[in-house]
């Protein structure tokens, strides 16, 4: 059995440097060229606050398999736009119709709709070109591509698109839990698993590192989506960025409604031990990709 | 001077070949997987009657390459993809707001919106993925990240979504003609100029005919826009499959309302004439391009 989980593990500082690269990177790849409204829209939601946690994994990825972080800045950032399309395009009236967003109003309440849907579909279109575009040409064609393959993999409609599609057309129904999972794993996980296979791949890891590395970021993708559901259910605007309650209100099933908030919480805790044990039993419990395991516990206990 | 185009010639049993060839892939490559709204709002618009011209134009520029269209097949049907979601989203209520689409009901008319931006972004990840995993291995790693690169160019804000934003930016606005230039070349031009360049960069073409090859797309996209301008003044709904008067009623600025319905046409015939003498000064002019040339201008006339 695993002790207990780092106390007071304080991301914002273990991710600091991190953060700031991506931004910087982030920054640059998305420069203001004409139309510029589409290119304003897109540096919006891409640059606004947000803990970059998705491309830090890649990162820290990389590092634990003993890579050039370089090689893996390009994917890093296509993964922050990826994640940056799907906040403008669920947040937009005829989905989610969240107004706010990281704090701040969402894209289409800033830059109305059609600019939102275009600017979604830009990011779509633009992240991948910037892995091609920008991967150091020491990294291997045939890795680059297989990158690339799961890149598109999780954006479309086996990815996040297949995951949203199911938990739109499910709001106020009843769903069984292989659907339920299905919408968590495709939203939420996959994301995290990509961004810690990247990561490994660029890094030209053995399959049984990117194996490990795989499975700890299923684990904490889908530990992610009880956390969020969690905190809709506790948080408050300020701490979540987000309108709270939203997704109970609007009929949406949430881990809370689906499984009430102690199973959840038991569930998320579970999940976060086994990432852990995961990490460890293989030699790559870092202290950032340990840490990130406990934090995402962390931010529910309140 | 070049003598007239080829009159009566039937666009529809030229490329019936390749149409069905064309159809017969997209229905593969489109097979439907879950969730199943989501495909089967993909096929709806990417399946739909349509002339596949420009699929049958790539595999038309590998033929006079001497290629194999074999090589071409997924990166033309990609690019059909990639223009059933630029018409998706473009008829959504929020950007175009069009009811009718190739003779049906437009597919947020069918499937309601949430599944069509979802469809759209589905179409918009997939197709890339498509040639990724389709195209086959004789064909070199390093041409099939110059035509992927290409693809999602024209795809993003530096293509389709530039274009598009600056249109519904400038409804009901007074625009300059360099401006409005730029709207033809990115929502149009830039497609048809793909498709010349990816039948001829996966045939392994020299250089030269690459040019010709682009330099003729780009002349017949920019034709394609004025002649579908043009219909949009002078067409029924049965013709065009969409709303008659549509573009004109509300406030976009069409190539007819810029120029006026005599110049439009004189500059329609001039860039076919153009296009077709570009073909035939290199040896190029197969019967096809020639003929595809000619039918952008005929059917403009009644």
């Amino acid at each position: 059995m695993i002790s207990s989980l780092p106390k007071n593990f304080d991301l914002s500082k273990a991710v600091e440097k991190d953060k700031q690269l991506i931004n910087e990177y982030l920054d640059k790849y998305l420069e203001l060229r004409q139309p510029r409204i589409i290119w304003e829209s897109m540096r919006y939601t891409a640059l606004s606050s947000g803990k970059r946690l998705r491309a830090v994994l890649a990162l820290e990825s990389a590092r634990v398999c003993g890579g050039d972080i370089k090689n893996v800045l390009s994917a890093a950032c296509a993964l922050e736009m990826l994640h940056a399309q799907s906040l403008i395009h669920d947040d937009l009236p005829c989905m989610d119709d969240d107004d706010y967003r990281r704090g701040k109003p969402s894209n289409h309440k800033v830059y109305g709709e059609a600019t939102a849907v275009l600017a979604g579909d830009a990011l779509l279109a633009y992240a991948p070109q910037v892995i091609i575009n920008n991967t150091p040409d020491s990294v291997s064609k045939d890795i680059l591509f297989r990158v690339l393959e799961e890149f598109l993999h999780v954006a479309g409609p086996m990815g996040i698109v297949g995951g949203q599609a199911l938990d739109i057309l499910s709001e106020n129904k009843t769903i069984i839990a292989q659907e339920f999972d299905y919408i968590i794993i495709h939203k939420t996980g996959k994301l995290f698993k990509f961004a810690m296979r990247a990561g490994a791949l660029l890094s030209e890891a053995p399959g049984e590192k990117l194996d490990v590395l795989s499975n700890y970021g299923e684990k904490i993708g889908y530990a992610f989506q009880i956390a969020d559901d969690i905190l809709d259910v506790a948080g408050t605007l300020q701490e979540l960025g987000k309108t709270p309650g939203k997704d109970c209100k609007s009929g949406k099933n949430t881990y809370v409604s689906f499984y009430g908030l102690e199973k959840s919480r038991q569930d998320l805790e579970n999940l976060a031990q086994s990432a852990r044990k995961i990490l460890m039993d293989s030699g790559l419990d870092s202290p950032l990709l340990v840490g990130i395991a406990g934090y995402i516990v962390e931010k529910t206990a309140k």
